[in-house]
């Protein structure tokens, strides 16, 4: 069940007029176009013996994405830009290449544009250039992490980048990026509309974190935590590889402990997971410490996962926020590592602790095989939606379909780890982290 | 929408008896254990202009894997065996471990019994050793593709089995492997209920080709197109290296392109997929030689992915089956390797055809940590469900959430690549094969 | 101890003139030149009770490679051209870019031509584009494996070629491709010598097979091995996943077993290696089935090497060759997989073998770390040799350093496995196959 | 040449008594044994020119190493110990593994034994457990990264531990580690021949840094620069996914930069390579912040490596040792990341530094192919060595051939990164970077 107020109509799609050309779908393609009517609904767990079943026909659901019989922009005409914005995560290239390969081999598009280093690419000032893209621009470009086109992270003026938008005859603009990105998408599409422009504006949701509501999985997430792997796996054997021996390691995630959740079933010799979403105290005879300590007496190595939201109540708050508006954390890997150091020396316990970092070599690699085929899939289809004059979305996948979804309501919200779900059940399942707490 | 006539109450879950037994969940673990009448929809794509969405309610759905509150066997005197059988794939040990480590450490049950080679290791006749399984033995065979316990093809004698079980006083029999496997696994149900025995049978679907029923992705099938993706790529290094160079790939998939369509999402330079599901011509001029032969006019290298089953029909029909009793198919392979070249030097074309069967290469290979994570899942929810007193069911994955069918309903029907479906339409958007047939 | 007749003069290097231009190299590269008398020893093990010692001085050795301090070509007017040949092997774009790199970084030389499709691109009738190199066009390159100027097999008229350069005013010609290739280079050095033209011919040495005299290890070679590791381990998973299982794995070596025991030492589960430097006998008691089925009784698996050269004695044989003038091999992974079947049939043991051929997947990998430095070493030499007016010499690696060759004398033998020497003997010690025959 | 003082008669190699057992070599091995008087020469270039060629049979040079026809030990009555300490290095378990695979297999020892945690092992206090080794139980322990023996860093009486070694009956000790264990191994020496016991005392080199002299590259070398590839392409991806980014990597080497300089060679896009070895200025229009404004002028991004030991100068000395004696380098990473922020914001240089510092992953992997070839004749040969009864010796390679060196002679200098030798050399051909130095 959706834990917040919304109602079935919020999911609505806005179209930019009626669409009426002919979709020139790929020669001999008798692929079914999507029905305008067809849904995927939010809820599919029932249970008959409360009314939730006789309820769920009313309920929320988002409309399917894909190709439609008909469509609104007329391909000779078109001109499409795309723009990527804050932190580095595996597959913007891959999208970036399959919107580039839809609009120009699927529909005929010739004008597309890719914006550099994010929405500053729109403004005069800071001199980016802009490229043109292409079925061989972009040649390999999936072979690659990061983005081709660079990033930047913060907003820049709604305004000025509506005029350039409008001075360049764009017609579709794709914004690859995050919550804050996907809002200042949204705030494009109000003053695109207010200038009663015809500007689809079309959001491609990138978290690192997998903390957008409405989406199974974000794109670059199961690539993240494959990578953070490695980093556990090392962790492991620098832990073995010393008495008392603790490797601890710091993983993505702000608000949600995701890429750690999931990190840590994938390896499955992580002894503790600390994330955001499941407060721990770190003194005394029930904390954190205490655990470790009973742990290293017992086994004489473990394996640390911290989320880097996590325990952010044990440092002095900061109110400082990064360009993007996020608030800055204090560095809880920093943080644990000298406080591990200082009870293990109080406590007189030989160890050794190895702390590792990896964030700058997890978000930057290539996408995974599974993550190349879904990103695959989000750039087409974000090309259909564009192309039928659908407008103000973010393209997203549920239930192991493609969907679309207001850009406002995606970013309503903020996915977390729910601590009574079978995510967090398997973590603690697996880690048996509980057994060395209250012992 | 289901496309056989199958009744909701078919979905039903068998249960040995009453369970009346608190679950000694892991202590700490505050998660909620799954109500009994939670259930997955089959089917969550819903057409509010149709009736469909009415009839929603009253459709097919599944019943939601976890644990109980209650169980029903007492884990001081249960007595687990886990048996894999059928061809490798990725993550059988993953499942193996998982299922060891959670009847060891999450319910506390300390005879847990390897059988070896597949059905064979029930027999006396065979002579192979039982290995007991505890969290030390299983510990880093994650880390390693294949089966620690070995494997064989084919049926052994149902009764013998059960005799066997019964003699070593078995009281849950976990059964990882494929569809003939499965219905082994629901014969050893039958025998056991005949003989009023209260042994739970649990299946753990194994099908590297994605090729059942009921089911999102089977496991290891994400880190088997990964692994193939490597083949293609040298498929398409080789293609390049030689003027019209032809890199050829066959991939599994007897009856399912999944694999073959996903690797070439994957890693898009891929230019034709050839599945069992979409039949094709070979001769002619809108056959599949005069199509590679115009794309080498133009761009001088193709790359062809073939799944095993495709074409069967172009060659001569051998009715023999192997143990598993599973037709043997002919080796379209170097069948179509002979056609290219044939055809090629008949119109005088200086090319070269390189050939790649990289079947024992992709199905050993460890689990990804996607399919890694998933296993995990897997085999602590199989328990989950045999220590509830559930039985006669598999366990797998629907719409993300893990859920119980009954293993007749698993595998009655083989699910195949849907031409009208999404993933085939990514395929022929992604590869443009459809321009150089009847060009 | 060189086991064949060579005189010291016969490693002088031929010089195209004298080289008076000041060797322009890069601004704050404070490196000493290499002096020309500097050479390096072939042989350096030395037995001071015999009289090697004292005639070591007078032995066979190499010039030592690298800039020296004066030049012979105005890098102003130079025009370089370079041509892959042969079968691909790992590092052929690292070497290509490193030509590029240091031709035009190094040197400053602007004009630099890429032949496409090995001696093919000479020759006008084959129609091949000429593909021009800078530092932008070769950037990345060394990601990839294969040749992006693409290869051929088999020689062309070395009067054509001489004419093609000519015509193009080409002063460099650098040649990559094995031995048959470089026998080609110094039929040009000879050609381009009669007609008294002052273009230096500079070979870089490519066998996938490491069977070059006077060079440590060919590029390539060790990525190669690694590569095949993967295949081993999945024979030994192959082969564990079955009672009785062999997984039989053929790697490439048509005459030399590198790569088979290099592979098998790097993945220690290996239980026999056949090359073609050792002979074995197949039937018998003291034959190879005869061993793998003693193998198999004690230990149920095994896992098997052949170098593709080995155990052509029992084949037929057929006096075919391909275009580049190799003797045609009978497949003996075929041949050995299908005797091994028919011998335990007969011998009525249960069995299962799983055979790999993944000569396509070797050597289409990228080069590792260890290649990547070394090809880029060896381009740079090459240049360096080239500017400095050396001509019909190749560049390789001895002793760890880089060093010339004359053509004529790096391939005037095969280099091969000596059974008496560390290799082999590493090789017994790791699989102990001895033990398995005649016992 | 060798460029400090030593003598040839240095080089000879310590042997507890005569040998006079046969070698029980491998059933059917005909590899001929290594005659006691093969030596290979230190320096094997020469210049014809001067006297150095003459002079060359009167060098240093070095016993081959490799099974000797005679043994001194009886294997019956054989017991071994082998100990690991230090910081992790890629292939330590290929080096146990190889070393108890040896004694067992090739010479039928059957005690042998593992001290746990480095020289504390040794020591009753410590409580650490021995483990028993032989075939069975390092089955595959090659495959991970780490040591499954554990280590520890500084010494431990050299009495303490011989009274172990007297206690246990141990005839051979195998000292795993870098030059301070390889020390203690020379005290242990020491205190055996005081004691007149017949105890071999032989090292394996273990350095990741690469500096030892008289050996080619250590072992793990290799794989350690191969890792830290990775994080030089996440560098550069970062790097280019910014306006101005520059991507900054800390590599290991306290006083060699070798890891640094092969790392930016097999990754060619890196710019700057800073090393203890050749000093550099920070400030001023010569310095490196001065050089990397200039290329973000040009380029827009940068990639820098630095080795550990680099710009010390620059730092605050702290006279701290860590407990292996090394002195505690100031975190010039951390310092450098400041230094090129506040310079670039001094300058209004709108930008942005990743600081990678990947040490413990690139450390605690497994060997990579090569390596695993080369620890597993290391292990072999320091067995063949022990067992013919030499002592106080490390085992290394030269010119590609394992030899004998003396323990104190091999730790008596470091070797590092020579300005004038091939190496940096082509570290400037390939990053350039003289070029934005004083432009």
């Amino acid at each position: 069940m959706i834990d917040f107020e919304i109602k079935p109509e919020q999911m609505n799609i806005e179209q930019l007029g009626p669409a009426r050309i002919d979709n020139p779908t790929i020669k001999g393609n008798v692929c079914c176009f999507i029905h305008e009517t067809d849904r995927v609904l939010y809820e599919d767990v029932v249970d008959h013996t409360t009314d939730n079943a006789s309820t769920l026909v009313t309920q929320v659901s988002m409309e399917r994405a894909g190709p439609r019989e008909k469509i609104y922009f007329d391909p000779s005409k078109t001109r499409a830009g795309i723009v990527t914005c804050g932190g580095l995560c595996p597959g913007i290239n891959d999208v970036i290449r399959a919107v580039t390969i839809a609009l120009s081999r699927i529909y005929g598009v010739r004008h597309i544009y890719g914006f550099r280093y994010g929405y500053e690419g729109f403004l005069a000032q800071f001199g980016h250039d802009v490229i043109e893209l292409n079925p061989e621009v972009v040649d390999g470009w999936q072979e690659t992490g990061g983005t081709k086109l660079g990033s930047s992270r913060g907003p820049q003026p709604t305004s000025d980048i509506v005029d350039c938008l409008e001075r360049m005859g764009i017609n579709i603009l794709f914004v690859v990026g995050g919550d804050g990105t996907l809002r200042g998408g949204a705030d494009i599409y109000d003053e695109v509309k207010k200038r009663n422009l015809k500007i689809s504006v079309i959001g491609i949701p990138k978290t690192i974190d997998n903390d957008l509501m409405f989406i199974d999985e974000s794109f670059g997430f199961q690539t993240a935590y494959e990578a953070a792997v490695q980093s556990l796996i090392c962790a492991h054997i620098e832990a073995k590889g010393a008495y008392n021996g603790v490797g601890l390691v710091k993983l993505m995630g702000r608000h949600s402990g995701f890429i750690a959740c999931s990190a840590a079933l994938a390896m499955s010799d992580v002894n503790f997971v600390l994330i955001p979403e499941v407060p721990f105290t770190l003194e005394g005879e029930d904390g954190f410490l205490r655990a470790l300590h009973r742990r290293l007496e017992t086994r004489h190595h473990a394996v640390v996962v911290v989320a880097e939201g996590a325990g952010q109540e044990f440092m002095d708050a900061v109110n400082a926020t990064d360009a993007s508006g996020n608030k800055k954390l204090q560095d809880v890997g920093v943080f644990l590592r000298d406080a591990i150091s200082d009870y293990m020396k109080k406590e007189n316990v030989s160890h050794s602790v190895k702390y590792i970092d990896p964030s700058y070599i997890i978000r930057s690699v290539p996408a995974n095989a599974a993550d190349g085929v879904y990103c695959l899939q989000l750039g087409h289809d974000a090309v259909h939606a564009a192309m039928a004059g659908k407008t103000n979305l973010v393209v997203g996948r549920w239930h192991g379909l493609n969907v679309h979804i207001p850009i406002r309501v995606a970013t309503m919200r903020r996915k977390v780890v729910d601590p009574t779900r079978p995510l967090w059940r398997s973590v603690l399942e697996s880690t048996g982290q509980m057994r060395w707490f209250n012992e």
